[in-house]
């Protein structure tokens, strides 16, 4: 509040960079874009701006005050860095929920206490928790075969692992539709293996939905090696009974707000070359990996290519999306809001996996032999990416506005490490490694900064 | 409850061993006991014994009815394994505590939930919490150098990194000395980084202590990333405002319980040749790593060696401490309510450091050219350990009566992960390796072994 250390001093550019700006008559596009990611990776600034967003803001759970205040803070932020236009678009998002105690321990037969998190939306118990025996599944399929009514008075548990890769599964069948399945067939409340690929005692969230005409019943993730302990205890013994309190409350309607941020294109100001990244974060961990360094990396592209004596030709804008968290909400208002001028926007792509670093490129559009995609794919290669095979739709939030015809690249990252991190109070800024984070701030630099040189008037065909 | 899955199964001894067996009046100590050795490594005796401990029983602080069930589950096993003795040893513990709530989070400048973990012993704060500004050092000699009065009203915060190796210093000046020193200065409660190496979102407790006459302040670590956090709002702002809530309950004089089981020695039944763990544990995690393995790793070395065709020609004891965790009392107790016999016992070792493997035997004695020794270290060679140089107390239990003239053998175990685990949630059964485990099992049941048949009437000397 006193005096935020603000990284307000001008990043220098080194000699090489010097050197190509002396004689940009003349620098190639492509020797430019090399310099940028090779600034982008002397500097760390990715990892400043990350640093400082959760450290200064924390947890920026949609609808919250601490977005809100993210949202200003990345406003005062492209304002310092000198962004030609700054703006904030509000919306409305259904479902406003604040997490409360969550605690749960096994009763009998062998107490001890269970380390759970609320799956986000999901209902309170009563304050005084609820106590009951479990009915334990190894996997979904398993639970959804009870017949209606099998699960009476129970506590549904479904322990079925995240395989590698996995994630959406998991997150689909089991965290979206789980607690709506199981009080179909008489649950009171629903448990599930957390979906993650750690075995770290710290519970995954994730947003959960409920089913109209079906009760709605308290939700909540274990951590894996409380899963695995169920999975021990219910081997063993016949009855095994917990306690569940849950107190997160529902807050209806609530505000949330994409950030925008444009540096105006020398030559084709109306011709926008779009990078995202999402601003909220779950509540559990400061949204490091999560999407801070998603952030980071596309504010310190935008910054690098401000920082240049020319402006790039076309208009690039930066979209740090607000409540990606609970359904891209952000995302969506952005398509339908910005619908009259998506055919202007060149090109899209959103830092949303991590740290990185970025080892694929792949794109959404079938004309994979673009001459601009091309260039792009041959100056991502001295960071080691390679051409995907993957379709892309260039990440969560860009998926709606290239679902609309907007062209999207794909940087896909390295995501060994995310779902060990993902959605947990250990998504924390001591988890990402400079070298990561760096990589991938240069391969949106690149990628941006050649999208807008490129082609002259010729333009990216979907 | 209902039908407890018991491992009756008696353990098959396989065919090297049964030759031995069959030969058993020309078989040397050193090949039987390299057959149980390698017994303990295809059974995997140590790591079933410690899954059933840490999955029936799960938590077991000291004094508390997790810990009688301990007790009376150990009293069971060691009665299914044929040991000829068993019996408990109550003892009263002062300070009985229990843990409550424990929340904490950033109020100001940038609102945000902290992960800690209230320090065993604690007095509580009011139920409502404490709201305070925070005095942060990142160095106890920075606190130490404060005059008394200047941290009236605030919450100290110590963040002095736990170096490798460092844990003694960090227990001892920090977490134990901390709180008292801190308030002496006026403060009104009192944070610590966690004395544990990882980097992990989950507080490491450990047990605290209060000087007499100076006024008792509730006391807490905080994870590492949150220590770490706190030192970044600190550069960045001037006040830094924190909320702590902790309910934990003093509940006066406890009992706990030493719990001993012996194979009676066919020769020298007088003489003792002891193995240690403690069977109680903090009651964040399961206990596994601490001490749930080496709770596996002694019964299963006893268990092996009962299962031979002839008895030891001295008893072997195994001794399963309580309350190890807040002071040694287990360990002190029975060096005290012993130590009429204690020169009848020719070695004790204990395994309190994880799972394993044990790299170095270490000794407790002056004597490093015993013959008894050497043999066991040649016999110990084929599992990679070697000939330590440090001088050994035989492990922290074992501590007291080697003070009081024991020979203590310590068979010292890897820790590079020790410290990552130690003393929090994080402590669960997933993290045991079998392999490691069982050559930890094997160290110990060719150390218990020889130490019982070799010297005929030659005793180990001090």
């Amino acid at each position: 509040m006193t005096h935020p250390r603000l990284p307000l001093r001008a990043i220098a550019f080194g000699p090489v960079l010097a050197t190509l700006v002396a004689s940009s008559a003349i620098a190639s596009p492509e020797s430019l874009a090399a310099a940028l990611a090779q600034k982008a990776q002397d500097t760390s600034l990715a990892l400043e701006i990350a640093t400082d967003l959760t450290t200064e803001i924390g947890p920026r759970l949609y609808g919250s005050e601490s977005e809100k205040r993210a949202a200003n803070w990345a406003v005062k932020r492209f304002s310092v860095y000198g962004f030609d236009k700054i703006w904030m678009e509000s919306f409305s998002v259904e479902r406003g929920w604040k997490r409360g105690l969550e605690t749960a321990s096994v009763t009998s037969p062998s107490p001890q206490s269970l380390v759970i998190t609320a799956l986000g939306g999901s209902v309170p118990t009563p304050a005084e928790g609820i106590e009951a025996e479990i009915a334990l599944f190894k996997t979904i399929d398993a639970m959804l075969e009870q017949p209606e009514g099998s699960l009476n008075g129970k506590i549904a548990v479904v322990t079925q692992p995240m395989a590698i890769g996995g994630y959406s599964k998991i997150s689909g069948a089991i965290r979206s539709k789980g607690p709506s399945e199981a009080a179909r067939r008489g649950a009171i409340a629903f448990l599930m293996r957390s979906a993650g690929t750690d075995n770290d005692r710290i519970a995954h969230t994730g947003g959960t939905s409920y089913l109209p005409e079906i009760p709605r019943i308290p939700a909540a993730a274990l951590s894996v090696p409380d899963a695995q302990q169920l999975d021990r205890l219910s081997e063993r013994f016949d009855k095994i009974r917990i306690k569940l309190v849950l107190t997160p409350e529902e807050l209806g309607t609530v505000t949330s707000q994409n950030v925008i941020a444009e540096i105006t294109g020398s030559e084709r100001p109306d011709e926008i070359v779009l990078l995202g990244a999402h601003l909220d974060s779950w509540d559990l961990g400061t949204g490091a990996i999560d999407d801070g360094a998603g952030v980071g990396i596309v504010m310190a592209a935008g910054k690098l290519i401000r920082d240049l004596p020319n402006p790039p030709k076309r208009t690039i804008r930066i979209v740090l999306f607000g409540a990606e968290e609970i359904g891209i909400i952000g995302g969506q208002y952005y398509a339908d809001h910005h619908a009259d001028e998506l055919a202007n926007h060149i090109v899209a792509t959103e830092a949303d996996a991590g740290q990185g670093p970025v080892e694929f490129m792949n794109i959404g559009l079938d004309n994979t032999l673009d001459p601009t995609l091309a260039t792009i794919r041959k100056a991502l290669q001295p960071l080691g990416i390679k051409s995907g095979r993957s379709k892309s739709s260039g990440g969560p939030d860009i998926g709606p506005m290239h679902a609309k015809g907007v062209p999207a690249i794909g940087l896909s990252m390295n995501t060994d490490d995310y779902f060990d991190l993902h959605h947990t109070a250990n998504d924390t800024l001591d988890k990402i490694e400079p070298k990561r984070i760096n990589q991938s701030a240069a391969a949106f630099v690149i990628t941006a900064y050649l999208a807008s040189e490129l082609g002259g008037y010729y333009r990216i065909q979907p």
